[in-house]
């Protein structure tokens, strides 16, 4: 399939003496209208210390980077490769001014380019009913 | 900030006569891998209706397209209109055969294209403790 897609960063991750934020560009500081409303967010952000052809054709992984866990494709995983480099973290937010979200911890590191921010809405009965393999159960993150 | 990124599809919603699945393009199917140990995923996808200048640089919203809910910041809400337009959604997982996906319903149109697939792992205490604002109690999406 030949169409592509163009991604543009919105902001930025920063950590910092046990802090985190995120700084969203100034163009896309408007978005950010009424989003101290909520206590969550999922924040989509770009793996770009991974963004080679090499990494993005990675299609099994052994998750957590344990050999002991089975060889899994990575759409049943979270892995840092993929074909789309699109990682995805729920964070609670401890203060919004101007275009700066803090927030309490990010699973992501320093640097990190931003692609989304989505408000986070939980839905009735989530969680109910969630079935997930062994190694899910038998390895930390 | 000039960077970008490059997205390309890894498949495709159908939706047919009250079915609904996800076409996995056969180069990503090794990445299905241990995904049927899984009974949940979230999919990333593409708003392709949307993917015009004018759309990505819309920043702020009446959620839901109701006049009588607050103009809200997009990054406040999961409008289709958005810098980046990336939707993301969760769906139980019916089948898997080959690569293809069947699953209970999903948020998304047909044709739509599918950028990842993420094992859904839920976390623990989630959704304890979550605020959203007064339009997302008093209206239904």
């Amino acid at each position: 399939m030949a169409a592509k897609f163009h991604l543009v960063p919105i902001g930025t991750v920063h950590k910092k003496n046990g802090r985190s934020w995120i700084e969203i560009n100034q163009k896309y500081a408007p978005g950010l209208l009424g989003l101290s409303g909520f206590s969550h967010i999922d924040v989509l952000f770009w793996f770009h210390e991974n963004d080679t052809p090499e990494a993005r054709n990675i299609t099994q992984v052994h998750p957590r980077g344990d050999q002991k866990n089975p060889l899994t494709g990575v759409f049943a995983t979270h892995a840092p490769v993929r074909p789309n480099l699109i990682g995805s973290t729920r964070c609670r937010i401890l203060s919004i001014i101007n275009q700066v979200i803090e927030i309490k911890e990010i699973d992501a590191r320093n640097n990190t380019p931003v692609l989304d921010i989505k408000c986070y809405i939980p839905s009735a009965g989530s969680d109910k009913d969630v079935l997930v393999p062994d190694w899910v159960q038998e390895t930390k993150r």
